[in-house]
């Protein structure tokens, strides 16, 4: 649990999207910054106010997360000053880097000095158990996609946020580094360790009230052969109660595997509701999310009326059009 | 890689049954051990010549293996005086108990003064790659179970043995501490992180000649909620040529999960064989093995000749008839 809200740190980011983590804690989780805080020569920002470390505090920031990721996910040299002064002051600092803060001595020893934590969000801090696949109360929606880097967090957050809106009781729940930072909380998934992963799951959505839905964000795809057994651990840890496919329509081969062709929604639906009635004999596929980011607009209405067609589910673009679609299959269920 | 020949320490074992990883190297790879090590008040026996460290260390002994396991999995104290004895006299010593050799003091201290290593089987010592799918030379067969310790590791050594006696080129690959230790080698999966399963799969069956045909343990089950993900992994890192689907069919419910019942050999055998052709199109199930353990020589035979009748594949109990169907099944494909 990362204490909000947070300072931005934009550093010294050469364009506006490497601080897409910071982009998306101000597009999703506003309440949750009260500024940004950028370096001379920062080239993003995500239309926050730019605050001082001083500032921010006395604003009631808690913790500075690091929003920003540069070439092969290293803790910048020049962001040391900032970090240690943020650290001194009292913030904990939070990071979601493959490099890891705790291994970086000048941070460790200056939260040490003044009892602040060192939050790196790739990492579990958990013992997570073994999953026992009993049967939670509450609803669960999970996205799961014919590729990685789809859209599922995407979908999963406007879903929440459209069913917040309807007024529904839903929980988006992270599974990677971003929704952890984003949101403050979440599991690591990718970083559990095998045995565990489904009970990291089954962890991160526990029982609640009936009208609940948790708002799982799915990982890699069934049919991508280097991380299916996350999206495995996800389907069977998550015992969802509903399933939502998310898909890119332009991509030409599955993500860093050349020889590789997507899968069909038809084939990924199939291959999901069965694995998903084991431990839910009760899920549903729900809808479709279709990331028409590659397309114009009449190609992607045009797309979107096509997977409608011929899958018989409500298929949206939740970028283009909001998750409302989405949102009220799930009330309809 | 744990270097052989092992001397197998038994311990103050307080059955047979307390042996089996003893047991498994004695049965499986006799080669491999010289002996075996008693202390007083032992109950079992693996039918080894006894052995003290010295006798064993003139025999050509390397490794002592902890062959034995208590309830917890702990590292007695009872133990300590003959292991850390023979750590000082060069042997190296490996174990695949849950505690972990490096976290006892004694032992790490013995082992840094002689110069010897300690191999804790249960963690990886390797940081394996993420998959990346690409085709690689050589056949692969891989045992998928309808539920967890339905006998896929016991099948896998079974046809390593009738595929060797038939003079075809094949190699077990072990996949968890007891098939480690029976070989010498093979990658913990389910101590793995996550991102890199598939990946740990592919680095254990790498290219080989076209003949060779690496025989992969199974883990888990696609059924089995809480490990699926390892199996998963399995079958998108292994890129199978072959899958045999092993089942023991006096179970009433999946293995610690009582409201789960197990799913059919057809149910697995589609589910895997749709799974397996995402990397390799040409996989087959070419049989079933069947853990007749429970059956009488009758309900044996009925049971398999029902299933061969059904299924349309080579069925039999490895345990009771040897694994020659299977590896003629493989031979012939």
């Amino acid at each position: 649990m990362i204490e909000t809200p947070y300072l931005l740190f934009l550093g010294d980011a050469p364009d506006q999207l490497s601080a897409k983590v910071a982009q998306g804690i101000k597009d999703w989780r506003p309440d949750n910054a009260v500024g940004q805080f950028r370096m001379p020569g920062c080239k993003a920002d995500v239309g926050l106010t730019d605050l001082t470390l001083a500032e921010a505090k006395e604003a009631g920031a808690r913790t500075l997360v690091i929003g920003v990721a540069n070439r092969g996910g290293v803790i910048s040299q020049a962001w040391k000053e900032v970090l240690t002064e943020a650290l001194m002051m009292g913030f904990d600092l939070a990071s979601g880097l493959h490099n890891l803060l705790a291994n970086e001595g000048d941070l460790v020893a200056a939260s040490q000095v003044s009892g602040s934590t060192l939050h790196d969000v790739r990492v579990p801090n958990v013992q997570y158990p073994i999953a026992n696949g009993v049967k939670r109360s509450g609803k669960r929606v999970l996205a799961v996609g014919t590729d990685c880097s789809v859209g599922k967090m995407y979908t999963a957050l406007a879903l929440d946020e459209a069913m917040r809106k309807r007024g529904m009781k839903s929980t988006f729940r992270a599974t990677g580094q971003t929704g952890i930072l984003i949101t403050g909380n979440g599991v690591p998934l990718d970083a559990v360790i095998a045995d565990f992963m489904a009970g990291a799951v089954e962890y991160l959505t526990p029982d609640n009230d009936d009208d609940h839905w948790d708002i799982i964000e799915g990982q890699g795809s069934l049919f991508h052969v280097s991380y299916s057994g996350v999206t495995m651990a996800l389907i069977h840890g998550g015992q969802p109660d509903a399933l939502i496919i998310c898909h890119e329509p332009t991509r030409a081969h599955m993500r860093g595997l050349p020889d590789y062709a997507l899968p069909t929604i038809q084939a990924v639906s199939d291959m999901a509701l069965t694995l998903a009635r084991v431990p839910n004999p009760a899920c549903q596929v729900v809808g479709v999310s279709v990331n028409t980011q590659h397309l114009n607009d009449a190609e992607a209405e045009a797309y979107l009326a096509k997977v409608e067609a011929e899958t018989g589910l409500p298929t949206c673009d939740p970028y283009r059009q909001g998750a409302d679609k989405l949102a009220e299959a799930l009330a309809a269920l």
